[in-house]
């Protein structure tokens, strides 16, 4: 039995059967729209992902499904004091794969070691997320057709942003990816990625301060938010923030292909008005997520259209 | 595509349409119970209600689809500070249909710019609840067997009262319709609607202070909550209230035929003494609800019984 | 049309051919995984409880059917000040059949007078919680190949805990049973029940301080949690709380088939070290009630497997 919790869990190989597999949903939707009847998804967010969630249980129920589950941690026994571990191990009697979310790192990992179903990880605080990584990665595919040869800017809060820890762990496996940060100094790349990622793997990288300096390289555009509490001071925060927001003025010298994507949710850093720019993937980015998790639990539970049928 | 916001979206003769599927699938549950297979309806409640989003829910699950959503703000990611906009835009991508309740006036409206999917609007704040209307529609048209020639009652807080507003506006579309208002000064219509629906149209309508005085002439009682808060002070409140509720004794000189109504959820305005009465309508206007969204759904997708089999 | 209020409402009989029902399901689940097709349940939660609430939900998915309601009172319309009576009454309109927790006593059997579809009392304040009492049941006839001649230790909070009252009423309904109470004088067993059980049916049992004076006599243990806010004071739960914690230690002169139960959630009342001794039957206590639950809903509907196919 498998597992989804960090990202890396996964080979490159396997990845690539994963995209595959996405990409073949979205092609033959009715093929795959019963390969799942009869089992259960348990989504059991011990805190709030609305997105997150509803893209998993959307997921299963595209593959014929059911889907029980809950929202937040105080709708669950967590209130009295019971261990994520027991709550997993029961829950794991009543579901065939179990979706969970935690604001303590490390507790999807803790919840493997009792349970009798494929646990994914649908965040752990500050920690992985990996099918947001997969959903990356398979934004990327389908949008630009390689994970090869591409110039990645990621741009706003890299000290905190988990999803882009994730997805330069990711792409650092792929061959000739070279890595733009965009950050302001108090939310650059923290130095464990620079030294175990970049200098150990000899991969290229640089630091800049605005998006308008390199815009005219990239392929890749990857924005994430920037939190105003993130800041030690407000008029720091004032001062820096807008070069971190993009709008249509910062677009001019873009390539005509590049590919603008977002974890969502955006609150301002990027301008509504992008939204219409055929450059922007963001929202297709969203919907790629249901797909790949689709893929991701065929492949945890083991089936397969051909199987079903 | 079409969504549904306003009741006034709708004409007279969609609505007949309406009213007479949703008579169709009562007669007829089985031949319905499969035509949204595959489909999936997301219920997105800014802020609670039970009632209508069980009844969503429910009309779709008959239908033989599917239901995803969230039940209250706080488990959304409005906390995060999405926008509706972008929250709706990413579940259309979750969901082929979307009913939603929003504490904002105007706020399903907006969401309707960007989206890809039929969005059903369940209330905005105090503004239209769409689905209600067409609840009383069919509860009037079902219970008496017409919408024209009819003496409607309605009682209660007619100021706030959204329900008894888009209700007003409703029927005031059928021939010969007396209304008559029946509540405290503090609570009576307001005068844009006596003005652009009773005077512009040439309706009749008067206003008492009491149901006894007009009760012999009702065919339809349509009761609502009088809520202490909105009153000035509480020697008005307890001074009017009595008034206000419907009990066995003010029943005496009603017609045989009287059709009570009432959105609920209902606090003490009835006498629960009044539910065995045959003339109590108000839980069968629930169930009916249920039918009418049924309608609804099927409408705004473009299914129908007769194509899916 | 029967209700399941309190674990009494069943005759012994009954019980029996639920417990063969469930343990059917076991042998063969792909014999009832559609038999309540196209019917609903809704699982109405005015107190949040994750574990019952999933138990129902995977219980009537197994069977084919759907789910929907609510898993808190602050989403439902209890807070806009509607009788529980209304609710369940409108909500009868929606489903099939109704699992209902309750923090008032007495309030799952207010609301049966009104409804027209069945209702399993899903935990109604102390009092009862029927489904409980079914799960144990099915446990003890599993592990122990019957439900007569056991010893049963009864460890923890004796005096608050309703699962004990209503297992203890319930085996007194058996041949040879004899109970060995275990707590601390603060939480020992109610007199009521000393009088009305154990005295008026002539029933052996006995009050001790520790497990370890009677682990050897055992068949069942049934673990309790003892709740610190029970106690007076610190210092009484201090010197107290360790004598009703299960460890390893304390099962030295345990019976090889002693049978270790505990509703759950745990909190610290059973270490961990005790879950990979296969006398701890815990969690497949939550499992078996999953099953007990699916006999249950299949028996108030009225459907069984044969006719189904």
């Amino acid at each position: 039995m498998r597992h989804l919790i960090d990202p890396m869990d996964l080979s490159v190989k396997e990845i690539e059967h994963l995209l595959d597999l996405a990409d073949d949903i979205i092609l033959h939707k009715e093929k795959y729209q019963e390969v799942c009847k009869h089992k259960k998804l348990a989504t059991l967010f011990f805190e709030p992902s609305t997105r997150t969630r509803l893209s998993f249980e959307a997921a299963m129920m595209e593959l014929g499904g059911n889907v029980l589950g809950f929202s937040s941690a105080n709708s669950s026994s967590a209130t009295k004091g019971e261990s994520v571990s027991d709550t997993v191990r029961v829950v794991s009697g009543y579901a065939d794969i179990i979706a969970m979310r935690h604001p303590k790192e490390g507790a999807p990992y803790a919840a493997t070691r009792k349970v009798t179903v494929p646990i994914i990880n649908a965040g752990d605080g500050g920690h992985n997320h990996p099918t947001q990584t997969l959903t990356d990665l398979m934004t990327i595919r389908r949008e630009k057709g390689r994970l090869n040869n591409l110039t990645i800017g990621m741009c706003g809060d890299l000290k905190f942003g988990r999803t882009v820890h994730s997805l330069i762990k990711a792409m650092s496996r792929y061959e000739n990816i070279n890595f733009i940060m965009i950050s302001p100094e108090e939310l650059c790349l923290p130095d464990y990625i620079i030294k175990d990622v970049f200098e150990k793997k000899n991969i290229k990288y640089k630091n800049v301060r605005t998006m308008e300096e390199v815009m005219p390289e990239l392929d890749i555009l990857y924005m994430t938010r920037v939190q105003k509490e993130r800041f030690f001071n407000e008029a720091d925060y004032i001062r820096l923030k807008d070069s971190f927001i993009l709008d249509e003025r910062k677009l001019v010298d873009a390539k005509k292909d590049l590919c603008i994507m977002h974890p969502l949710p955006r609150v301002n850093e990027i301008s509504t008005k992008v939204d219409d720019d055929p450059r922007a993937c963001y929202f297709k980015q969203a919907l790629y997520g249901k797909y790949v998790r689709m893929a991701l639990i065929m492949t945890l539970l083991g089936v397969s259209a051909d199987e079903d049928r």
